[in-house]
C-alpha cells in the first residue's frame, strides 16, 4: 500500500472507529494537528475538533459506515476521492468526493467535502 | 448572476479570450494577484504565470474551448465545478473537476484540476 493509500485508509478508518482510543489513533495517523474539515453540514478543527465531530457523526447514526467508492486521485498534494455513508449492509444515505491538501508530511492538512447525494 | 457565478464566469472567459489584454482582463476578475494553479499537466502561479500557462494551452491547441459542465457548487470558501475541453462544436477531448479555494475578497486563490477523461 503506497503511503497515501495508507493515510485514505486511516482517515476513512476514523470516520468507523468507535472506540475512543482507536478512533484518535486513526486520526493521528491521517490527519496534521492542525487538520481542518469542511463540508456543507459541519466543521471540525484540529484532531480535538475532528475526533469530536466524528464521535458526533457516530451518536447520531449508530451502525453508519464511511466507505471509500472511488480510486484515490491525487497529484501536487491534492488528493480526491469519493465515498459513501450509510448503513453497512443496505444502500448509501449520504455520497460524497472529498478534496483534500496534505500537509507537508503527508497527512490532511484541509479536508473540503462536497456532496453528491443528500436526502431530501 | 451571483458573486461566484460572475467569478466562475469569468475564470472560464480567460480560458478562452484569445487577445491578450482581454485575457489577463478576465484572469484579474477570477484571481487573486497570487493566485495558484494545479492539475496533473500543467502549473501557473500569479496572475502572469496563469496567464502564460493560458496563452501556451490556446497555441498548442488552436479552437479548443473551454466550458462548465457542471452547476457551481460551494461552501465555506470552497466552490467546485465540472468543465471540458475540446472543440467548440466536437466532442470534449478532456474533462475534470476544478476545485477551488476562494481568497478573501472573493476570487480564486488556489485551483486544483482533477482529470475525469483525458485521450490515452
Amino acid at each position: 500500500m503506497s503511503a497515501i493509500e495508507s493515510v485514505v485508509e486511516n482517515y476513512v478508518a476514523s470516520w468507523n472507529e468507535t472506540d475512543p482510543a482507536r478512533r484518535r489513533a486513526a486520526l493521528s495517523a491521517s490527519c496534521a494537528a492542525d487538520a481542518r474539515y469542511r463540508d456543507p453540514v459541519m466543521t471540525g478543527d484540529g484532531l480535538a475538533g475532528l475526533d469530536a465531530m466524528l464521535a458526533g457523526v457516530q451518536a447520531k447514526f449508530p451502525g453508519f459506515v464511511l466507505k471509500r467508492i472511488s480510486g484515490i486521485d491525487h497529484h501536487n498534494g491534492a488528493v480526491r476521492f469519493s465515498w459513501s455513508l450509510g448503513p453497512a449492509a443496505g444502500p448509501s444515505v449520504v455520497e460524497g468526493v472529498d478534496f483534500v491538501l496534505l500537509s507537508g508530511d503527508g497527512r490532511f492538512a484541509s479536508v473540503v467535502g462536497f456532496i453528491d447525494k443528500m436526502p431530501a
